[in-house]
């Protein structure tokens, strides 16, 4: 166990941009709220996944909902806590610890929120080992575990708790209330004891999270190449180079989709590249042909601080570098596709692991 | 209390066809399901509203989606209890009794299935007096009272509970919900104890759809005329004869929406009539002029037989006389026409009240 304070929250936010993959919401506000809270309520107790006793009671507490919404609707603390309380008098028990759905984007730091305002330790780990956009894509479906009993609340005082047959239906009604409560709701969701954590989580992701944002932190301020450093740690492979030229963005049904155009600084190669996504960057081809795929973590960072771009904030003229990191084992089964590969995003392509030879 | 057996619910469909103004589902169906069940688990106790004790828990369950859907998907037993289940679970205490919604439809019928198959009583009394197409559209609206927690049940075996801060909330969540349920869900909702049940219902409205029902039947046993009994019985006014010539209908939303347009049988009249509806019967007008709107009754009758012609069931032919019946004299305060008069529902057109000395 470890203390994070308000100070913390800077990098791990930071970090949560580059997993979050352009997607899962911008962390600035997270980031926001996150250190609002803790420097009024204090540090938050980051606690190792072995620390938890076999029977413990984790709750994962989350934003559900177009990112986009979140950028001028900020959720409310009250709103945060209300979704946890309306799941803890379902169960009509006490959350041990809180945790992270998703390594990545605002997902990454609310719970740091809702941390330091109930008390509660909060789990060094997630459901993901990077952000994806709905609800089902967790290692917890693969393992068989329910995302219900699930709460939601809104901003006007409205809570609502679901109980599904399966993730994919949980996705569904939540995705439709997101959408009524005015684009986005707060959620307490996938209740699980200790023993299920252990083999349904990716431990130590939020202190990843953290590595990765004191790399990048750490190479802009020794003026040292950022992008490089990043892909140092985490090992990752830079695919292209260039300038967003074109953006086309739908804000609808609860998510951002599009596709972000590219290219090359040297006109002359021609080389032309486009990264498609659905609230997350799923898919990026070269000239018309796929190089990276969801489940594999596809960043656009700024090639001069390494800053990530998320989906909602692209746009014309930024100068970045196409990064792919290659996703948890877990996704890479059949399983594990057959939920998030590209296929299930409606992409006609199949999934391109990023070879583990070539990390750098 | 009086019981009510298997062979009562004939009439009381019918009757509750009456009050449904071409809304509130088939009756048909609702009229199976009550039969079949009432002919396995026995009779229902129809109470009486003083029967019940000031702190009693009565719960009005009832089918919440567009009527198309219920005539080819029927709501199963078990979803019914499920949804009741789910409420008393919430609320962590058993039901005293049952309550219909409205009187009108479907929803007239299916809470004496419930009634039989968990041998709960039935309280003789409704919501509304008739049948609307929103939740919000109650006496208990007008009387501050929640209509959550409120548990929605589908019949894949998923539920939710809901609490929100307005019944307009509600409403906007259940539509939502129910339309990703498959169109159609069951719901448990407006828990109220005995002393709100007896200012916010209109009682004996049971009563009334078995005795409308009844004079329908006999009427045409002995060959006699129903729709002039029916008129004699209720209080109403027939303003149009004529038949069916086209239907404007979209099942969309949640909802059943559209125009009918009717033609008087002596052509060279060419009095032309038509009649809104989002559900129910909202709006009629002959010649373009409004002639009857809701919160008022507007029914479509056979000319022969007296049945009432549902929207969903409108077709090219049918022989038809428009009746408008008076409303309950709570829905024609301002605080009731704001609510489910003509407005509310998007018509250019003022509430038009059947005046009380044209009653038959």
């Amino acid at each position: 166990m470890r203390h994070i304070s308000a100070h913390d929250i800077e990098a791990i936010a930071l970090g949560a941009s580059v997993y979050g993959t352009g997607g899962g919401g911008d962390p600035y506000v997270g980031k926001l709220i996150a250190r609002n809270l803790m420097q009024r309520h204090g540090d938050v107790a980051l606690i190792d996944i072995d620390a938890l006793a076999d029977d413990a009671l984790v709750v994962s507490v989350a934003l559900v909902g177009a990112p986009a919404v979140a950028i001028e609707k900020f959720p409310s603390t009250q709103q945060m806590v209300n979704a946890l309380g309306a799941m803890e008098k379902f169960l009509n028990r006490r959350a041990t610890a809180v945790m992270c759905a998703e390594a990545g984007g605002i997902n990454s730091t609310i719970p740091f929120a809702v941390a330091s305002q109930t008390g509660l330790p909060l789990l060094d780990a997630d459901l993901m080992g990077r952000a994806f956009p709905e609800i089902q894509m967790t290692l917890a479906t693969l393992h068989g575990i329910a995302a219900t009993p699930m709460a939601l609340s809104d901003d006007k005082g409205n809570s609502v708790v679901m109980q599904t047959t399966t993730n994919l239906y949980t996705e569904r009604f939540a995705r439709s209330l997101a959408n009524d409560m005015g684009g986005g709701a707060c959620v307490a969701l996938y209740p699980m004891t200790g023993a299920q954590a252990r083999v349904a989580t990716i431990p130590g992701s939020l202190s990843m999270l953290q590595r990765a944002g004191d790399v990048l932190l750490r190479a802009r301020r020794d003026n040292d190449d950022p992008v490089a450093r990043l892909i140092e740690l985490i090992g990752g492979k830079p695919l292209f180079t260039g300038k967003v030229t074109d953006v086309q963005r739908v804000t609808a049904g609860g998510w951002t989709r599009g596709t972000a155009s590219l290219s090359a600084f040297d006109d002359a190669l021609g080389a032309r590249c486009q990264v498609r996504f659905q609230n997350e960057f799923l898919l990026a081809e070269i000239d018309e042909r796929a190089v990276a795929t969801t489940p594999d973590l596809i960043a656009l960072l700024d090639v001069e601080t390494g800053e990530p771009v998320t989906t909602e904030l692209l746009r014309y003229g930024l100068r970045v570098t196409l990064v792919v990191f290659p996703c948890d084992p877990q996704w890479r089964t059949p399983e594990g596709i057959a939920l998030a590969g590209p296929r299930y995003f409606g992409y006609d392509a199949d999934y391109l692991p990023m070879s583990l030879e070539e990390r750098r």
